[in-house]
């Protein structure tokens, strides 16, 4: 994904509109929650299972693929904003989950894994 | 950023850790709204101005920047077990915005804002 | 549930600390998500059939019953601040659901749940 | 606020719709969890200071008292369902809060309340 090109475009889209004024960080980070709750409304009432087979229902399937294409926009302005390299950012998140969450102790412990997981 | 990559990364991650069984897209999209409120909630009692501000505040800074990183991680791993592609859902998704919020428009109902942005 | 008592004593717990300035409806409506969102952390990783018989788990059932209270608590807070009754507009919305989803309607589209209901 | 006779009413609304299946604990923590969402996206992009007049925008204020209304159903509808008793949940937390936040300690940290508050 090139990050730069599309942090550069939501730029140039927020200028054009006018619309710094409104863009501060927490404005953002709150548009992303309700973003990122809109697109759990669509899972709210399927089973686990239908939820794998969400490729089955097309309106469902379209409407997320849109409500995840909202959150990760937020998530590239937000990122813009507060100049946080997002890929290094995920990275360095990675390699503490890898230290957090060792195989065997995570292998062992699945019973556990509400308290266990991220 | 290297999607492909890091999807590969975290379907290993998952499997080594036998943690497909938990992944549902059902129970990732609540772990993604988890981490957003989660993101969301270092700037809740900051005032706008302070949050533009954030990078005064180290360890506010270093913790937006961790669930930004968690947000990312769990979209990246979502869109991957409904086969969506991130970026080409983000490039429809500009597209259909551009055409919904004309610069003309915006600029003129800017005290509309609320009812009017995405 | 005494609202009127618990509203007063939250009242005064804002005013003794000098908490009115960060009081914002917007604010406590931030706040609020946060919590349900915390509230729904402790469900994430669960099965429905675990969740139904959350008793069975006593550290996650004192979590949950601390959640409910965060959010009841922020929301006879922002109610107040906003000068809703929150009664009536409960009853109010229970008058609107029942003329929404007619029994009929319901029982014969249980398969469209996902649409139907509230 | 008549919580017992608002939980019956709920009770025999999702009974006589065949509702029960869809609604575990979980599913209904999700609900609220997306209602909270969908109040707080009332004030999404207002300043605080818009957001103490609300009552000057009507047409937000019957938006914001019916998405408080569905906060607190959903909320009424998972104490129900746990068997937790919310206005005793309520005053055991308020009890806590006020150990936690001792007045002096509050006031004389005003600065710091983004890690002080509840």
């Amino acid at each position: 994904m090139n990050v730069d090109a599309i942090q550069k475009s939501l730029r140039e889209f927020a200028e054009e509109r006018d619309w710094n004024r409104f863009h501060s960080p927490k404005n953002i980070a709150t548009a992303l929650a309700v973003e990122a709750a809109e697109l759990l409304e669509n899972f709210q009432w399927l089973t686990e299972e239908e939820s794998r087979r969400l490729a089955e229902r097309p309106e469902e399937f379209r409407a997320v693929r849109e409500e995840i294409a909202d959150v990760q926009i937020y998530l590239l302005r937000l990122a813009d904003l507060l100049d946080i390299g997002l890929e290094a950012a995920v990275r360095d998140k990675l390699a503490l989950n890898a230290a957090k969450y060792p195989v065997a102790l995570a292998k062992g412990n699945a019973l556990k894994y509400n308290r266990l997981c991220p």
